[in-house]
């Protein structure tokens, strides 16, 4: 495994529709839950309001991961990254704004113009967005091999 | 979203390459990593040599949970699972020797038949395998919605 430069990672989270937050509780216990995510200026943006296990969860403790990984055919072509960092609320609506045009335009991309409408229309005062504050970046990927003879 | 029954999530656990293994250091910062896994009676298994940040981690807390996703085309197509226990060490030869005889089958399977060769010669007796048992085991996936029309 080789590390991946910056670039390397923005462009694997361009084309990532889910990766995976991780959470720790007070007594220990890890918890995980998948989410689409927006990377952008360096922050990861979630949709994410605080409801059921993982808002207590985060209620108790923002210290979070990120985990985003790609990989095709059998395990030779991979690749993953880690976020590292505090997870806080989004609360101006400029920077929303920017965040969820960004988001559409990956999903639009992602999904081929399929809009499930999920968020669309929720006021951006009331969209509960949050962002990783990165303290960590890292991502790994698999050596390119030589061709088979 | 519908909750999974075992058999639906054993049946992804089956068809899925990788999932993550998630852990929380003993001050509260979780971490994550990709690892192809094997599920069999009831337990998840890893092949996981305690090197490296995992192996300080998990040295400290060996409280784990491990996620595993599975999306087609989109998000429409969409299941998530999760299993929640504690890592232990695997030290019967005759459990490794079941578990590794599992793995084999399954990646075989999922790989078409191409054998890397990681870890295929490694003694049992020096097999790094650990298996989380299993305290929780939860799955939800997508609802079907109506066809459109």
């Amino acid at each position: 495994m080789i590390d991946m430069t910056r670039e390397e990672i923005g462009q694997m989270f361009a084309e990532s529709l889910i990766g995976r937050l991780c959470m720790a509780d007070t007594d220990g216990t890890p918890y995980s839950i998948p989410l689409p995510f927006c990377w952008l200026d360096g922050a990861l943006y979630l949709r994410l309001p605080l409801t059921g296990r993982k808002g207590e969860v985060l209620s108790r403790n923002n210290r979070v991961c990120f985990e985003v990984d790609a990989f095709k055919g059998g395990l030779e072509d991979y690749a993953s990254a880690l976020v590292e960092g505090r997870l806080v609320e989004v609360t101006s609506l400029e920077e929303k704004e920017r965040v969820k045009s960004a988001n559409d335009e990956k999903y639009d991309r992602l999904r081929g113009g399929h809009r499930p409408g999920h968020g669309r229309s929720t006021p951006l005062s009331a969209l509960p967005m949050r962002k990783i504050v990165v303290t960590q970046l890292t991502g790994k990927k698999k050596e390119p091999t030589a061709a088979a003879v």
